[in-house]
């Protein structure tokens, strides 16, 4: 579940009840990893009182600090029975540096792997890509060196998320990266908004703004001639903008079929 | 040619030195038209001065400030002979409110279909198109309601033309005109940057920015379901972010053949 940031914590949480319910609800054990956080132990204890207040049975904290932390077999026993982790916002560099290739990051394979459900929330769900969107410039122009790409923590593979993304105007920097990378697809998140990636490669929209969905496998591209922070020419690259209720085939990277919120007849048959 | 505003006066002018050797240089006689501008005289008197600084013989100054004006024979006969003609920026609603439908905006058909070189610059550029993107909100995620269409002078048609592009931050809007009438084609025009269309339909990109093409032939949408100021369902959207040097064939609607920065070529068979 990738969250583009500021998700409702107040209202009517749609996102984080969401959350709660993938989770297990009272039966759960959701794990709140916040080392991407700069708030110390604040956003530990927000998301905990959040998920004990959406019914949630149990919740930990952990918050690794470096890479010695994060190769404790303990935070990685942590893990051991959650059936949710929420990873907070704040710097995605420092989640990835802190818990990529640790034990607490294999821990996190073997909970994805188990079937529990993993969330992040800005920082937090561009972390979550193999290939993760670091850091870059904000303007709707796609231009060379305009952002950066490093290994994030890998649960999603073959996609670059980034987050706040209407708010930001990120998407010149989400076409750059498509543009050198047209294997992937990329994924914008506006705020309050989520993408929910099921296991069979479907994507759902639920919250208050719109996912846009960059596929770039049709696109023609100048990226390995670019120089300096010039424009960078793509042509014929599809979008796809998709509000609450709709929902995308990631491998055929089209809407699905019966385009409309289908979220009842999903969650009938779930 | 369509100028997307703040086009460099001061070094290079690569933009309106372009426009001047349209207009024919020596032997040209260029109308600046700024009736979209609330700067009075001084628009006309700004491109007085940088026309005749690039080599254009004469420059009339025309600003027709209602419809009266607009319709007095005096106003049309200055086009009469005209080789160019520049729309300055503004407002585009004064444009094609004032000039649409009158004496005047007839002789810009006219000079068109003669061969003069008509250029706008913003508001003059958006004012260009038959579909004209009169105002509308900013950010990149498409939504009902975001943009409002008027009728605009009409030298230009199938196309809805949006200037100040990156640094307004306008994606959102020009998604949207294009989701709920996907018959045009959006342009979208950075600062000091320029889409030139000739008349066998193709454009070439000039200047520092980019040029934005979007195409929603192949579209999915709920645009007619749209409610208040919800994001919009848009799926399919092919998009294109050429650069200076770059060609598109708006027919066929995708980048010329032999991609990469063409004007040499293309200006030696000229």
């Amino acid at each position: 579940m990738l969250i583009g940031g500021a998700e409702d914590k107040l209202r009517d949480k749609v996102i984080l009840s969401r959350f709660a319910k993938f989770a297990g609800g009272a039966e759960g054990h959701v794990v709140v990893i916040s080392t991407a956080s700069s708030l110390g132990d604040a956003a530990t204890e927000m998301y905990r009182e959040l998920f004990l207040g959406l019914g949630i049975g149990r919740v930990t904290g952990l918050r690794p600090d470096d890479r010695a932390e994060a190769e404790d077999p303990r935070a990685a026993l942590a893990l051991a029975d959650a059936t949710g982790v929420f990873l907070t916002g704040g710097n995605q560099l420092r989640l990835s540096s802190v818990v990529g290739g640790t034990k607490l990051g294999a821990s996190l394979f073997l909970a994805h792997d188990r079937g529990a459900a993993i969330a992040g929330t800005s920082a937090g769900a561009s972390a979550m890509a193999a290939h993760m969107l670091a850091f870059g410039q904000s303007g709707p122009t796609p231009k060379n060196r305009m952002a950066q790409l490093s290994a994030g923590l890998g649960i999603l593979q073959h996609v670059v998320v980034d987050q706040h993304f209407e708010q930001r105007s990120r998407i010149g920097r989400l076409l750059s990266v498509v543009a050198q990378s047209p294997s992937l697809i990329g994924i914008g998140l506006d705020e309050d908004t989520a993408a929910i990636v099921y296991a069979d490669h479907t994507l759902e929209v639920v919250g208050r703004g719109a996912v846009t969905i960059v596929d770039g496998s049709a696109v023609r591209t100048d990226a390995h001639r670019g120089k300096g922070h010039r424009p960078l020419m793509m042509s014929g690259v599809v979008l796809h903008s998709l509000p609450s209720g709709y929902w995308f085939d990631l491998r055929a990277r089209r809407l699905l079929p019966g385009a409309g919120p289908r979220r009842a007849e999903r969650e009938a048959s779930e």
